[in-house]
């Protein structure tokens, strides 16, 4: 039975594994977490068909690996599955950051199999397995980095893997990566936080707390995430959100002086804005060309399908198409 | 037949009238905005029985008034319905900030009505009357802050409005009010504002709009406020926003090197932050002893129907009670 590998059963993990094994019944799915409590709940809520409890023999047999930790273990893990690693195997990631990531992967495994790194732009506010959810991907941004001797069968693959999920990839540079997921994904968490930090410290704390509301809830909501994971982040791709930093507190002395001033320069600004949110939320700005690449590839599932071999690409195809008409009808249904 | 008026039918004022015409069936809820289309929605949204379209006329015969206005705009219609109020109207608003509000009451609305201010912690990301909702303040803190001159009768109908909306009265003194909502509520706004403007202006917006997911959605949702109340907000509470912002930037100064040092003291920032929203969330520090008074007073329904004198008293309390049933029994349903 052909076989994906899912190391680190958080919330990002777990949800690959709960829309692999819709969308590819016939493949199995193993996962390992480094808390034993995480692999069996993710068992328990249908994100992995298996468990194992030794990093290298959940490799040992997959044909795809998912490695799903805090960036900072990325490189321990690689050490430590390199050997087990099946010749011809892809491993990819779901890291916030790339530029290391990829010098461990070039480092660590073996040139007998393929690495092309991943990072999902999406996520929910429950930390850990508890958040994972199918259809969490869909409709999401999949940025796809591979590594300069990636062939493009296995970049091919992990692009399919990232549309079976209902993502949309997006090719980029390791270091275009983290400078862009700085400014709107790392920047945001720093300021999130600074928030949480700043409130939470005056000494009128607890009259504050009783009157927060909705706007403190979500602009301090990712001082909710994960320690672990924001740690990673962190000093992973430090220059970058530090320079971001720097730049956010330029553009808040700014605004802070338009209120100053207010009268209509104050107007001015709070419509701008509004505008470039407007703008953003309406998707005028998220079209690009990278994005529109790759057009010429099959549907997804046959795709995967080919990696495993040919000869039962027929069958397992007809089974998937069955599936996806039952997801469907499922939605429809608003069960 | 007795009337609340509403003036504003934006996001709060028709969430407001939707809920008050859903327990108060035998009171005629009669509303006002600048904007005839959208007291046109609001009408057609279940929100007012009637329109009138002139300030004057919205007040004459109504024992309770709601402004539910950008603060910017509480002065002038405080001038403009001050000589049409009827003896004994209770006058109440909902802006953001309080200290300039209640001074414009002492001033411009006449001795004999009452003016207690309100200010429900509640909203929703869409701006105007497409954002109003029944159900708006059910479970929300309201804060409710009442003139020096302000009788206990008076006091006592808006605390029994606030219960009928489902939300818990939170009594504060204006400076107090505006204070502590510049930490937890202005403050979020400027932060957010900002981050937009800093992404949005860089060479490389097009590209991050494409990566820019949940977390960034979440910190900058406050840019897609209504720039009219936060023109007003950052205007009538300009020195307590300031002196947050100032605070914050502090703040986030320290949080930036905790990112340079990395290592431990990062980590047990990330936990500090971590905690504190945990213990926020599970409503540890949510309890304060203010919020706890009045707890003698009589069931809200009850109570405003007394409001509007007690001949029909017996009669409305039973429909009310049917009503809240027939509302209890429909979301059992779900529906």
């Amino acid at each position: 039975m052909h076989r994906i590998a899912i190391i680190g059963l958080g919330q990002i993990g777990a949800s690959i594994g709960m829309d692999l094994r819709a969308k590819l019944p016939d493949i199995e799915i193993i996962g390992h977490d480094i808390e034993p409590s995480t692999a069996g709940i993710a068992r328990k809520r249908g994100a992995v068909d298996k468990i194992s409890y030794s990093l290298p023999g959940t490799v040992e047999d997959a044909s795809i690996v998912f490695l799903s930790v805090p960036v900072t273990a990325v490189k321990d893990v690689m050490g430590a599955i390199g050997p087990s690693l099946s010749p011809g195997a892809i491993v990819t990631d779901t890291a916030s950051t790339k530029v290391d990531v990829l010098a461990w992967a070039g480092e660590l495994l073996p040139d007998s199999v393929e690495f092309v790194g991943g990072h999902p732009m999406a996520g929910v506010e429950t930390p850990g397995v508890n958040g994972a959810q199918s259809g969490m991907f869909e409709g999401a941004t999949y940025a796809v980095i591979p590594l300069a001797r990636s062939s493009e069968a296995a970049v091919k693959t992990v692009v399919d893997l990232v549309e079976l999920l209902g993502a949309k990839h997006y090719f980029m540079d390791p270091n275009e990566h983290d400078g862009l997921v700085a400014a709107v994904s790392h920047l945001p968490i720093a300021v999130s936080i600074a928030l949480m930090r700043s409130a939470s410290s005056s000494p009128s704390w607890r009259e504050m707390a009783g009157l927060a509301a909705g706007s403190f809830r979500d602009v301090s909501r990712l001082a909710s995430g994960s320690p672990a994971m924001h740690h990673g982040i962190f000093t992973t791709n430090r220059e970058s959100v530090l320079r971001w930093i720097d730049q956010y507190q330029n553009d808040l002395t700014a605004f802070r002086r338009l209120i100053e001033v207010g009268g209509e320069p104050l107007m001015d600004g709070l419509k701008e804005a509004f505008d470039a949110r407007d703008g953003w939320l309406r998707g005028k700005v998220v079209e690009t060309e990278a994005a529109k690449a790759f057009d010429e590839i099959p549907t997804a599932a046959e795709n995967i399908m080919g990696t495993f071999g040919g000869d039962r690409l027929a069958q397992l195809g007809r089974r998937i198409s069955k599936q996806e008409k039952e997801i469907e009808s499922r939605r429809e249904r608003g069960s």
